[in-house]
């Protein structure tokens, strides 16, 4: 039997993940690969640490560079993360000819450009599917199953944290810092779960599918970027109450059709939106993921699974090295080609984003307070789907006015929203979320 | 810019959707691929006919062998359908060492064995991606995304127009017939239903997923099949009484852990069964498709989308073209292995599968009959889940009893059925419906 030589740097609970895999499905992958996939070197910082896979001490080494250096290795497994020694381990391997395997979302998100073009000039692959979405194989489907298509939308509950909680918080009626430390105490938040719920991984993770759905060139901090620990449960009360729930989505989308104005624009946004109760995205709960497609051919389609976890993400790690093994045993390295060097759409400014929002004022009640904040969205264009007042408990209390508006441009909105809550008969600065048709 | 030769046979709805594709999202294409791909002839039986996208007339012919025997053409695309000339001409296509796009489920699932092997031979690839779900990409994540895992259930929604009809009946109300009717009017089912209705597609099917999912070799006489027709309205009521929908399912799934009793062993079925109203797969409507996936290592993981139509299923098509240009072009053809030509898992007889049952028996309203039940039942080691029992109307009058059960053996359930429908007490059939706790 033939065998493909790796070297696995950085040996963590995915990396230990890869291993098992590799160990315990040998025999489906032999099938599928017609080789044997051989470990021969394993990176780590502290060879003496006790690890919950087990691994021959023969393997293990500190130097980064006996996995780029020795000639038998033709796959190189990245999962030290961070963005330092993953890029220059990275950047050796790829100088020394090797096929490189990645889960590391950030590094790529940010250094991107210089890691794909290095690959593209030695001949040899970057491959990422644990990066996005853990074993739900998006960065696949996105690079082969539609590369027949022209993608319209992309969709995507990315970040397994937050919808934990959000589906948490709706479920059981929780305040949202009770379901971050339910989250923290079960292991599918970090301590500092900053990166999660800023939406800074959500956002990290759609420039990764941006280049791939639409040949977008985006940093994260492009990226229109809302987290959600500002969400009160009000929000998700009257949210139930207009048939939608709330979830973190990115999103990214052509702003026209290909040939029109807008058809090389595209917006890209992580924020909370509402979305209907029924659909196929409102039934992802806990910390499962999911991608929604809109595309010319296909029309919709969806991925779901496991984002994160030992096994899900090693899965998709084992399924590019196999992957890339086909490729250096066929050899067909760059047999797909890497996004083209030139962005293939430009972002439009947020500020021109359209959408229909959820508008919950928080107002005296008055007489003419509605008709005063109708008038002042009518005088910017924002025309009114649903209005819902709850009955004022004592005259002259603060109640809620809940308005559910068409689409509407985002600056539009801020606009009239800036005069609203100047206004005397407002008392509270009023909450917004974006509402997506999904 | 290098190119890819192309030949395509038969030029109905799905030909139609293959061509408009690769002539309008041609720069994408060109992009993903690095090449240009030219269609250099197109077999039609008649050349007068009116086509729905034009087609430059020298291309068209209306013999296979012009295809065949064209040396610049490397992929033959089948889209005759049926399996007589269809397989003669993928047998001669892949004799003349071309490889082959199909997306006929019949004859992979009735002659795959003598096509893979040939194919296997020649040194050629079959491509066959919108013969199972038409465009959402099941056989490519089977084949590529989880090769890294091991599989060890498969439940499908793979039947457009019976979930269609499913979704009708359950939401509207209406009697199955009437849903058909509407089906076959609005184009989801075809003048004769009957391959549809009757499971018998979604069977054949399901040995192509089978044999990606386990390395099993089914025909579709093989799999336990059972259609829609006898669903009555009642049973959807009370379905939905107990927190189910009802769903035609195709269902594979390994009997036991590997290397333990019935690890290489697989049930195969399609029938109509209950799932869980909240569950992803309740949730695919309409004329939609899913497949759901158990593996070892990611877990739960679904696709979804649109299992059907022109375009769709063309893109399907044209992601295989796409998928097979980039072996041509890498001299890689047999990158990914043919499925094993032994089988890697046998069939589990149908009398041992074991599921949960909703059983609906029409009794006599008499003291003692749910006791005689429930003791005829447990002798056979079958017990009771849930049980309720409708008010009865007038004394003596027949009334409904239903009971769900835990899970049971097949062959223990149907004969203490044919014990219960013996008695004096039955006064009708009593209906059986699976259910899947998915």
């Amino acid at each position: 039997m033939r065998e493909v030589s790796i070297g696995i740097a950085g040996f963590g609970i995915v990396g230990g993940g890869v291993l098992s895999i590799l160990r315990s499905h040998a025999r489906e992958i032999e099938a599928r690969t017609g080789a044997r996939i051989v470990v021969r070197r394993v990176a780590v910082r502290d060879p003496a640490k006790e690890r919950v896979v087990d691994v021959d001490r023969e393997l293990l080494t500190t130097r980064f560079r006996d996995l780029v250096e020795d000639p038998r290795i033709s796959v190189v497994v990245e999962l030290v993360g961070g963005t330092t020694e993953a890029r220059d381990l990275v950047l050796e391997a790829l100088r020394a000819g090797k096929h490189v395997v990645t889960a590391n979302k950030a590094l790529l998100a940010f250094h991107g450009e210089e890691i794909f073009r290095l690959a593209q000039q030695k001949g040899v692959d970057v491959y990422y599917e644990a990066a996005v979405c853990g074993g739900v194989p998006v960065i696949r489907t996105l690079r082969e199953a539609l590369a027949s298509d022209r993608i319209q939308a992309l969709l995507g509950i990315v970040n397994g944290t937050t919808n934990y909680i959000l589906t948490e918080v709706a479920e059981k009626g929780e305040p949202l810092p009770v379901a971050l430390r339910e989250a923290q105490r079960l292991g599918y938040a970090e301590a500092d779960p900053t990166l999660d719920v800023s939406g800074g991984d959500a956002a990290q993770k759609l420039c990764l599918l941006a280049q791939l759905a639409f040949g977008a060139r985006l940093r994260p901090e492009d990226v229109l970027t809302e987290g959600i620990l500002d969400l009160l449960p009000e929000d998700f009360a009257w949210a139930k109450e207009f048939g939608y729930v709330v979830k973190l989505l990115a999103v990214a989308r052509r702003c026209g059709p290909a040939g029109q104005a807008g058809g090389n624009l595209i917006e890209a946004r992580v924020h909370p939106a509402l979305i209907p109760a029924g659909s196929m995205l409102a039934g992802v709960r806990g910390a499962m993921n999911a991608v929604l497609l809109q595309s010319e051919a296909l029309g919709p389609s969806m991925l779901f699974g496991q984002g994160a976890g030992a096994m899900p993400t090693g899965s998709a790690v084992v399924s590019d090295i196999i992957d890339l093994s086909r490729n250096v045993l066929s050899g067909s390295p760059g047999r797909v080609p890497l996004p083209p060097s030139e962005p293939l759409v430009r972002l439009q400014p947020h500020d021109e984003i359209r959408t229909s929002y959820y508008l919950r004022f928080t107002v005296k009640d008055l007489p003419g307070v509605l008709g005063r904040i109708a008038q002042t969205l009518a005088t910017r264009s924002i025309s009114i789907a649903a209005v819902q007042q709850r009955e004022h408990q004592e005259e002259g209390a603060a109640v809620s006015l809940v308005i559910v508006t068409h689409r509407a441009r985002e600056a539009d909105l801020r606009e009239a929203i800036r005069t609203i809550d100047a206004s005397d008969a407002v008392v509270a600065p009023t909450r917004l979320i974006r509402i997506e048709a999904v």
